[in-house]
């Protein structure tokens, strides 16, 4: 998990070198008229998915929806996908019901894309168009430079789609600041030691960091076996908030922009409630720093790389192997 | 908060009795074209709105969207909602975001249909159609007659939008299966006591039941601050299953239909890791029993009274008021 951790500025700068291209070759096969668009993962990759929500709904103007698989898998529902832009994606290119469900769409009139690190993949070679990763092969369980590459492979999707909320000058800080966070894995050993035995942990963001706490919560289960759930600043207000007794971790996720106040206000009512509230954010006061400056709506594809090193770090604190997680397989065959 | 659980075979009774008028009255305003359908809710509407997802797609074969309110309220992206059906979930019809959210998809273009308990609040007034739940005012913070009667709203929809795989005739059994339940607290009573205080649990579901799964964890988070958290079979074999280890505790629903099979073998993997499952099925070896005999897509309607049940009892057994969970308001104000 370390190695292909520190993989992550590589990846992503032959990514980025690759970008004009992938978007081009995107937006050829674009529907004239776009109706909708539908993303279909499982996983880490559902949680690129949720940035990738986010990133194309702000390019295209169309809410994406997420696929329910089992509708197509398990209850053949009819299906009209016309106009529709479905976006399979998948590092191995190979789970049954992502493969399936892609085809079924594409069937109903969908343009499809896949996203994948495998070009001979059932899942590439069957779309319209595929991103290939080109992040190299991906041995741990817990996936860390596919996901953050698949961050990048959305984003290049909203570009193809309309006017993205970032300039492609914003993108050569990424790598750079990639690399820096990497460098620095202090912060994430000593906030590992304080999260020791804690049974639970909620991780929290809003807008575009919102799948990052997702994705920081399901890094910690995976390989720290720690029940932690991820969730968007609103949701935790509606409810769940409830579980946040005093002493509770909370790690919460946020960078300059509109979703910032929020934030700080939950924090404020987070630490009323006597959490214990950890940061990852730039600056001062952080428990995780990460690098200032950055365009907010590709700050997620850095700020993820903190919460990989808190549940490596959290994953060695607590006995663990986190390259092989019990019971877990790097291609999982839901279907 | 049991006073209220006790008047949904009423709630229900009412809204079946309003059923065709309610079905009329959506399709008179649906869009010639569909072009997509997007839900806006928050908290235990949401997960109504995950169930409208799966009952709205297989009558349209239109993959709804879940509306990510920041994007609206924060970021102010641009929105083309031509030809979209927008939906807004919400008991008091009076949450700042879910208002404000659905009023600008209705303004580029998407007509709306408002959900709510409250006719003259600002969500229904400004709707095209409001399905009014009639429940009667919901007291107690954690939502249980309105969301079955949200439950029973979106199926409505799914009738409106085409051909929803249930019959008129399935509806008939809901009250009763309902008011079955309720009068049987026992089996509530007797899992709420093995639970105890177990520091997390996860729910699962595959399917229409799946959204189930999700209220609830949400519902035991709420009243038994216990840290619940809800699951499709396939996303939890998808890298959180790693946290179940020796004891820990899972509540599995499923009825018979196309996703049970893949709940039982989950079931079997579950057990092999020794974890404690807990089934909310109909018939035999089931610890929260569902009456049997009930349509797939409606059972949900039922099974969550299981829940709530088991919640109203883990709060007392715990010794915490389930009606006025720490730090919760009955309208939570996000923005």
């Amino acid at each position: 998990m370390a190695a292909e951790m520190a993989e992550q500025p590589a990846v992503l700068a032959g990514l980025l070198h690759r970008r004009e291209d992938l978007v081009a070759g995107a937006r050829a096969v674009l529907p004239e008229r776009l109706n909708g668009i539908v993303l279909v993962a499982r996983g880490s990759s559902d949680h690129a998915a949720v940035y990738g929500r986010y990133v194309l709904e702000a390019a295209a103007g169309r809410p994406p929806a997420m696929a329910a698989p089992s509708l197509h898998t398990l209850y053949q529902v009819p299906v009209d996908a016309e106009g529709y832009l479905a976006v399979g994606v998948s590092q191995s290119g190979e789970t049954p019901e992502i493969v399936a469900v892609t085809e079924r769409l594409r069937a109903a009139g969908a343009v499809t894309v896949a996203v994948t690190n495998a070009p001979s993949s059932s899942l590439a070679e069957r779309a319209d168009v595929a991103i290939d990763l080109q992040a190299g092969e991906e041995h741990a369980v817990p996936a860390t430079k596919t996901f953050t590459a698949q961050l990048a492979a959305f984003a290049f999707l909203a570009e193809a789609l309309g006017q993205a909320p970032w300039s492609p000058q914003d993108w050569e800080a990424i790598p750079e600041a990639v690399e820096a966070v990497l460098a620095d894995g202090s912060p994430a050993r000593r906030l590992a030691a304080t999260i020791g035995d804690a049974p639970g942990l909620i991780a929290v963001g809003r807008g575009f960091l919102y799948a990052i706490a997702l994705e920081a919560a399901l890094k910690l289960k995976e390989t720290a076996s720690l029940l932690a759930e991820g969730y968007s600043a609103a949701d935790l207000r509606h409810g769940p908030i409830a579980v946040v007794e005093r002493e509770f971790p909370v790690l919460a996720f946020h960078v300059p922009g509109p979703a910032e106040p929020d934030m700080l206000d939950l924090v404020g009512v987070l630490e009323q409630r006597g959490a214990r509230v950890f940061r990852v954010v730039p600056g001062d006061g952080a428990d995780l720093p990460v690098p200032s400056g950055l365009a907010e709506p590709l700050a997620p594809i850095v700020a993820v790389v903190r919460a990989q090193q808190l549940s490596e770090s959290l994953a060695r604190v607590r006995g663990l192997d986190p390259d092989a997680p019990a019971g877990l397989t790097k291609v999982t065959p839901t279907k």
